[in-house]
């Protein structure tokens, strides 16, 4: 059982950023990741429909045998998490709840602000997760969408000067709120971490939920003494529902390793077409 | 029959540029419009998948009562054009024709640039339909993919610093090839038309596939005398197939007046859930 790999999923590439931070902090473990390009981006689907693919992303991860889940998506976190938790009987942790946690640890004013997409800052869970986790003290929280954001990081224009005009536009708002700690909700954004900073200021924090989510991983599985024991260096997996090679071009750009296995794979279970 | 409305669809609101164009070119007609907004965008994913969305959203549109089809969309056009055609006994009429007919018929040089999404670029649909409407002649053929032009409009930045700049990042490639003709090979473009325009410089002539569209719509269904003969205005209907909230404002916007009628439907006829 412990030697079974971890399962990541996301709408597309951005949970890398998930899969690289936990490769880095748990080598020894192996893991699956999957990407559900045919149906990317979540961000700006409804509610309904982002509960549907990601029910059928984890079924997919499920009959491939991991021991945990991670949703390495903020969209499906904020949308989708309970949705989750009722169908599926497995430990599961989504990348919304310890971003959260590290945010309202981290912050020494109270004030926080949260950048994700449209889907998740009209949900409301990050405000909600982040008062949930600083229950003696009073916390303000600005949240922000930044559609172009996750275009630009796919496209590779991390540090362009489209991505630091982009940047300087959602963010003027936020630094006028005088905030100290900024949450970045969405697997894609530390990819534009330095143009981020650079922009939000250097006196604020930035928390990264990809890193808080690999360090809950980590915890998670010591007290369910679950982590592989093998001394061997674990191996990771990757299935896309579409466009294999864009995805692989695009993850070794994030990852800055080639990819062992990538795989293109369907997940929705009774989606076959009627041939007339 | 000649009463029953033209169907039009897209993967999501870049259609409504051939909407908008078949309306003012032919106000007696009803329309229905689909956009497959739960699966937008189409332009980053494969064949095959375009090719089973496009069979779906045709079907829908069928099964509603339409006259003729148009496919709003140049990606579906690039990639399922043949497919839909077997499938579909019906006449059809897609954006990609049209558009390489009007470059064909406008270029003075035979220099002719085609900007488009990744995925109607690396069809060569373009090429090929310009090369055949262009039998007598030699023509040069520049295609460059413009993948953040789609976000820029929906996100409503079409006449931003950001749109410019990306713009010129796009554009200056295709300045320096001295073009005199530029297609607009994305339903999305015609919407930064102003921007394209003064970034390609004005001795190039742009080609708006929608318009052409629509004219060519008027044609056929001439030919056919299929022309809808009532003397009272035709109606527009709206469907998609997920967060209509989003696609109104959207569609407010490009239309410039609001929707009569919005339904939220599924196109995907065995895509159920399994429940546990």
């Amino acid at each position: 059982m412990n030697s079974l790999p971890i399962g990541i999923f996301d709408s597309g590439v951005g949970g890398l950023t998930v899969l690289r931070a936990v490769r880095r902090r748990l080598p020894q473990e192996s893991v699956i990741y999957l990407g559900d390009t045919a149906r990317v981006p979540y961000g700006v689907k409804s509610r309904g429909t982002i509960e549907r693919y990601a029910v059928e992303d984890a079924g997919f991860l499920l009959r491939k045998g991991v021991k945990m889940l991670v949703v390495a998506c903020n969209t499906i976190s904020a949308n989708a998490r309970e949705r989750l938790r009722a169908e599926f009987d497995l430990p599961l942790l989504s990348v919304l709840g310890p971003g959260a946690r590290m945010a309202a640890r981290v912050t020494r004013t109270g004030r926080i602000g949260v950048i994700a997409t449209e889907a998740t800052v009209e949900s409301g869970a990050y405000e909600r997760a982040i008062r949930v986790a600083s229950p003696n003290r009073d916390v303000e929280i600005f949240s922000h969408a930044c559609p172009l954001f996750v275009p630009l990081v796919e496209e590779g224009e991390t540090d362009s000067q489209v991505a630091c005009l982009v940047a300087e536009q959602y963010l003027a708002p936020l630094r006028e709120k005088r905030i100290d700690t900024l949450v970045l909700g969405c697997t894609h954004y530390p990819l534009l971490k330095p143009v981020i900073g650079a922009t939000i200021g250097a006196n604020v924090t930035l928390v990264d939920s990809a890193e808080a989510t690999a360090e809950e991983t980590a915890q998670l599985l010591e007290n369910r003494r679950a982590l592989n024991q093998s001394s061997s260096g674990g191996v990771s997996r990757f299935y896309v529902t579409d466009a294999a090679g864009r995805f692989h071009k695009i993850a070794e750009r994030i990852l800055g390793e080639p990819l062992d296995y990538l795989e293109a794979v369907e997940v929705w279970g009774h989606d076959k077409l009627e041939s007339k």
